[in-house]
């Protein structure tokens, strides 16, 4: 299951491994293009004994494992570092673990044009720090990553908690950073929305940053998830949050920006998002407002990224790339909640028993093909429509009556 | 000069070719289909001889001349409707004049998808009254359409205002409707940057509608231009709005929108810009604004509408389509004002003899080459530069020195 290479007296999971994994990330930084080269080829244990042998072909990568290592033992660290954890109520997940979430292999072959350090390290991530009580894999299937500045205005705070409340009344995970602003606005709506969250931290999940936001932390890990790359007792520097922007992009199905400053980390992490396929959704704002030119600029160098008003549009958005995502579905009464009157003729449209083409169900319906056809799309990732040989069934996964949903 | 086919007695433009066209738009309304490609055939007077024998294939128009026929005599009407205008200072425009603006031919060949009677009628004017001291032709070759709500609000008045200011500072004409809102707000901006605006009416030049904006009417008049394809006396009817809006999309070199609602007129203008292929620029706004969600709407709904969010990316999507517009370059003390800093840097980077490729400028300018070619393709259009054999040269247009730019 695991992307790294199998080992015969390291099976990846084990605790070699795991143990491997936290000293790597406490040696080199989440992303090194190297390290996770050497990983995916030897696996973790061994790499980790190449790295401390000094065997390291990258003269950057030698000089900061020779740095770090200077400052501790790095086996002895993640000793450490896993007992702290353990007792924080924290979880390590690696490839090998059922939870690991699979999106974030597709780091492993993205390519970006630019040639800067940050952006040559965004391969994938050797393993998560987790807080909360949702399996990480499963919540990140179906997520939305809502990111935006700090200086957010009230526009931008008022709109993202919209988005987020609808995004997670519409049993979709909400996933975003940790810093005030737009950040914090997305946890909240979320929360409000009754569904998850996810805040990935670029620091230790001992300590997460700001302190400001400790409370609104403290309830993220309550009712979704805290998470990050890095060990225990890392600090917020600054270079860590472009690294972490990588897995914001990769992690879900698509990213919204709300409000972004002039070449600003949003239009960063939106590149990534691109080079990735996923969606990259971006909220306009007034043309006066400082907070809203970040946005514009990413619309406008990027023909494929995609104006969306409200979370309908977002999940549209995410159902256009056709992607089937369904494969943890959530109870019946989560699932039929808040359809739009649209997806509700559709499904009413839908015979009890037996399949019908899409062109019947326009017909039914009274609605034009193409909405039949993204209603339907929608109703397959949220579970209650499945597609059959010759075209679509309702999904009998409860037995309750399809008449709920109206 | 003519589209329409040469007649030994009546020539093109002559008295017989002017009173017919006026004759036919009063027959029929503007851009009618059957009566367009009839007069491309055979001329206006032989066309207007055959629609008023009864000799007509299709039935609507049949129906429409016989009903305005039973109200007056059409070549009357045309006398009348000729000496009034006189009075007025107003003067007739048509294919065969110098100053017909090329532009609207393109009508001639647009197809819109769409089967409504409205979309079938968008063939060329077949003549425009002028009122205003400008020649037609010149004063549209270099225009931008700005159009918008009605019930705009104080955001969009505003950056129509900024818009419009701008787009005139840099030489183009600015054109859009005779509306409260963002039309009127479009021709103040215009006027207000010292350049020429044209107002479009679906009515009588002599009743400029509506009544509120008489004294912008007359300004507009005065330092711009009042046309409109309807005779004298015509009534603002509902649907003459739309018929009247394929020639804000035609007229120009490209059209901004900035302010709409769900489902608006400016939904149905863009739709004939994009099938003209010409830019569509859309300002963005606050999701929360409802007179912004038509523009978001168009932005979602067709791929290469553009966001827009200042003068110079106007400018600079009208010069991505790589038109040479400059056909009638403003004095100097318009051309210099208002670079931004790379089009100064551009500038600077050009020697004041011979000529340089753009690399050399990019390399002289410190800009990158993408920058320093969209910059020369803006100041080309301004007339500030021009292309040699092997590369790009200032132009000298006047004795000044080149350092008058900075």
């Amino acid at each position: 299951m695991s992307a790294a290479g199998m080992n015969g007296t390291c099976p990846p999971g084990g605790p070699e491994d795991r143990a491997a994994r936290v000293a790597l990330t406490w040696l080199a930084e989440p992303g090194n293009r190297a390290v996770w080269t050497l990983v995916h080829q030897a696996g973790a244990p061994a790499t980790l004994d190449r790295l401390l042998s000094g065997d390291i072909p990258d003269a950057r990568l030698r000089g900061a494992v020779a740095a770090r290592s200077a400052a501790g033992d790095p086996r002895r660290m993640a000793e450490i570092v896993l007992r702290r954890a353990d007792r924080l109520g924290a979880r390590l997940v690696v490839p090998a673990d059922d939870e690991w979430p699979r999106r974030v292999a597709d780091l492993a072959a993205m390519e970006m044009d630019t040639g800067g350090r940050i952006n040559s390290d965004i391969r994938p991530p050797l393993c998560f720090w987790v807080r909360g009580p949702w399996p990480l894999g499963e919540t990140l299937e179906r997520s939305v990553a809502i990111i935006g500045a700090r200086a957010a205005t009230s526009y931008g705070i008022h709109v993202t908690g919209e988005l987020a409340a609808g995004i997670s009344k519409s049993g979709w995970t909400v996933l975003s950073g940790g810093a005030f602003g737009i950040d914090a606005a997305a946890h909240r709506g979320a929360i409000s929305g009754g569904g998850r969250t996810v805040a990935v931290l670029a620091c230790g999940i001992d300590r997460p940053y700001p302190a400001g936001n400790t409370a609104l932390f403290d309830r993220i890990a309550d009712t979704g998830l805290l998470i990050s790359e890095w060990p225990i007792g890392a600090e917020p520097l600054r270079h860590r949050f472009l690294i972490r922007n990588r897995v914001i992009a990769a992690a879900t199905a698509g990213t919204v920006v709300v409000e972004a400053a002039a070449r600003s980390g949003a239009a960063q992490t939106m590149s990534r998002v691109l080079a990735l396929d996923r969606p990259a959704m971006v909220v306009p704002g007034p043309v006066t407002s400082a907070m809203s030119v970040g946005c514009h600029e990413i619309l406008r160098n990027n023909p494929y990224a995609r104006v969306v008003t409200s979370a309908g549009e977002v999940l549209e958005e995410i159902g256009r790339i056709g992607e089937y995502y369904a494969e943890t579905p959530r109870g019946p009464e989560r699932r039929h909640d808040h359809l739009d009157e649209e997806t509700a003729l559709v499904l009413e449209a839908l015979p009890r028993n037996g399949s019908v083409t899409p062109e019947q169900v326009a017909a039914e319906a009274r609605l034009n093909l193409r909405t039949v056809l993204r209603r339907l799309s929608l109703l397959e990732i949220a579970g209650l429509v499945a597609r059959t040989g010759d075209g679509v069934a309702l999904a009998h996964v409860s037995g309750r009556n399809r008449h709920d949903a109206g």
